[in-house]
C-alpha cells in the first residue's frame, strides 16, 4: 500500500501515538503544539514544527517574502491556540540549486518580518540541496504559563463556541498574509476562563469537529450566524481552511462581557458567538452534518 | 545569482547572523545547538533542526531503518557536542504520495529506536505530500546545566585535543548507523573541565578548523596520532566526514588522569589525544595545512 492511499495527512495520526513518551510530556502528538515540562521550571515549554512545500502551499509564482511569512505565521498560530508565547525558531531549508538567491534572500525577509512582528528569535537552521521542489520546515519553541495553556480537549457541555476575524477563502493572497491570533489569545486567557482552543488551519467543517471530539461532546451552529468575508458563501466559510482564526469555548454565562470587552479591546478583529457544545450522543457524530466529504481532510 | 554558486552550506550563514536575537539568546547560529535561556528554569535550554533528504543523505536502496536512526542520530550528535541532553522531538516528514506504507512505517521505527536509545518523545510531526525525493527534518529539544553547557569558542591556547572513536568512512553503513556520543560526553562534563568542543560531521579537516576559529587560535596535529577505521589513510580520517565522534579541548595538565579513568569506563570506546591548540599567528592559516580542499566543505 502507498501513502497515496492512506492519505499524507493520517500518516503521522498513524505511527505517532505508538510513539513511548514520557512523564515530562503533558500533550503529545495531537493538538496544536506539544505541551512538555522542563526540570526547574514553572512554565510550560511548547513546541510546534510545520512546513512550506513548493507546488503544495506555493507555486513558483507566489511572492517569496509571502511564502517566508507565510511558513513562520502558521506555527505561530498553533501558538496561539494554545495561549502560548512563541520565542524561537529553527529553519530546515531544502532548496535545489538553481533557487535564485534573490528568492532566498526574499523569503528570509518574510520569515524574518513575521518573526519579529511576536518577539520570535530565529537562533538557528540546517539547509540541504535537493533535486526537487523547495521545502522548509519551521519548527518553534515556546512558553506558556501552567493556568493558561489551554486545549482542544477541555470544552464542556453547553460552553458557547466563539470565532475569531472572518471565515472563507475568496482572496489567493490571504492564506498567506494572515496575522496569528497571538495578541488575541493572550488577551482572551488573561481575562476569561477559556476551556478549549484551536486554530482554523483545515476549515471550520474539519476543525470543530475535532475540538469537540477531544473534548468528548457533539456541537451545535447557527449557521447563518458564520462572519464571512465579502463574497463567501456558508459554505465556503465552512469549508475553504487555511483561515488561521480561532475556535474557542467558555462558558455561556461570560459570553456578554466577553463580547463587550473584545469589541473595545480589538474593535478591528470580529467576534462571533457561532453555537455551543453539547451532549455527544449516538445521533449526532462528530463529522459536521451534511458535510461529509470532510471527513477526507481529517 | 543562484545557491548553486554560493553553496548550500553557505547559504544559512549568509542570512541567520543578520537576524534579530533576543536577551534570551546566549548562543544564537554558529555552534552545534542554539542555546537559549527560559523563564524561571536555572537550566538552559538546546535546540537543534537537522534533515535528510533523499539522493543526497541516502538513496532508495538504504534501508528505511537506517534512514530513521540516522535522521534521528544527526541532531542528537549535536546535543553531544554542546553536552546537552535531549528530551523531546518533533519530526516534518515531506514525503511523494507513492512512496510505500512499508517505507514509512521502518523508517519511524528507526527514528523511533534512535530517540529510545537516548530517552527523547518524538512529541509532535508534520507531514506534507511533495512532488520530489522523501525530505525528513527533525528538531530536538533538550536541556542542559549552564556549568556543563560547552561550546566551540572556549578553547584555550595549549590545551590538548582529543577525538573519540576511530575516523575515515570506509564502511558504508557507518554514517548511518553512528552512536551518539552523548554518554561519553555527559561523562566528560560530569568529570573534567572540558573547554571546546564539537561533532565531527564534516570531517576533522573542516571540523578543527572550526572549533580553532571559534576560540581565536590556530592549532597543530600529529597526523600520525589520528584514531583511525581498520584500511583508512590519514586522508580519509582528515577528509571523510561523518564520523560523528568528539573532537573537544581540556587543559594539557588533565590528559593522563583523562586517559586513564576513560579507558576503565569506556573500555570500547578509544580517546586519542591528537594535538594542541595553539596561539594563533598569522604564519598559521584556519584551513588544514595541505589540505586546502577542506576550504569548499566550510
Amino acid at each position: 500500500m502507498k501513502v497515496r492511499g492512506l492519505g499524507e495527512d493520517r500518516l503521522l495520526a498513524q505511527w505517532l501515538p505508538a510513539l513511548k513518551q514520557n512523564s515530562a510530556v503533558l500533550t503529545g502528538p495531537g493538538d496544536d503544539c506539544a505541551v512538555v515540562r522542563t526540570r526547574g521550571s514553572d512554565n510550560l515549554l511548547l513546541l510546534k514544527t510545520d512546513c512550506v512545500v513548493e507546488n503544495v502551499h506555493f507555486t513558483s509564482t507566489t511572492r517569496a517574502t509571502d511564502v517566508g511569512w507565510k511558513a513562520m505565521a502558521r506555527p505561530l498560530s498553533d501558538f496561539a491556540a494554545m495561549s502560548g508565547l512563541p520565542r524561537f525558531a529553527l529553519i530546515t531549508f531544502i532548496v535545489p540549486p538553481d533557487t535564485s538567491l534573490r528568492w532566498t534572500k526574499d523569503f528570509y525577509r518574510g520569515l524574518a518580518k513575521a518573526a519579529h512582528e511576536f518577539d520570535v528569535a530565529i537562533v538557528g537552521g540546517e539547509t540541504s540541496g535537493t533535486a526537487g521542489p523547495i521545502s522548509v520546515a519551521v519548527s518553534v519553541a515556546g512558553e506558556v504559563e501552567q493556568e493558561r495553556c489551554v486545549l482542544r480537549s477541555g470544552g464542556k457541555q453547553g460552553d458557547d463556541l466563539f470565532v475569531t476575524g472572518r471565515l472563507g477563502g475568496s482572496n489567493p493572497r490571504r492564506h498567506l498574509l494572515f496575522m496569528p491570533r497571538i495578541r488575541e489569545s493572550r488577551w482572551l486567557t488573561s481575562n476569561f476562563d477559556v476551556h478549549a482552543m484551536i486554530d482554523l488551519s483545515d476549515g471550520l467543517g474539519a476543525d470543530l469537529p475535532r475540538l469537540a471530539h477531544a473534548s468528548g461532546l457533539a456541537f451545535e451552529v447557527d449557521e447563518e450566524s458564520l462572519p464571512r468575508h465579502r463574497g463567501c458563501t456558508i459554505e465556503q466559510a465552512i469549508n475553504d481552511g487555511e483561515d488561521y482564526e480561532l475556535l474557542f469555548a467558555v462558558t455561556a454565562a461570560t459570553t456578554r462581557s466577553l463580547m463587550s470587552r473584545w469589541q473595545r479591546k480589538f474593535p478591528n478583529v470580529p467576534l462571533a458567538r457561532i453555537g455551543r457544545l453539547t451532549r455527544k450522543s449516538k445521533f449526532k457524530n462528530r463529522e459536521w452534518h451534511g458535510y461529509d466529504h470532510f471527513q477526507k481532510r481529517g
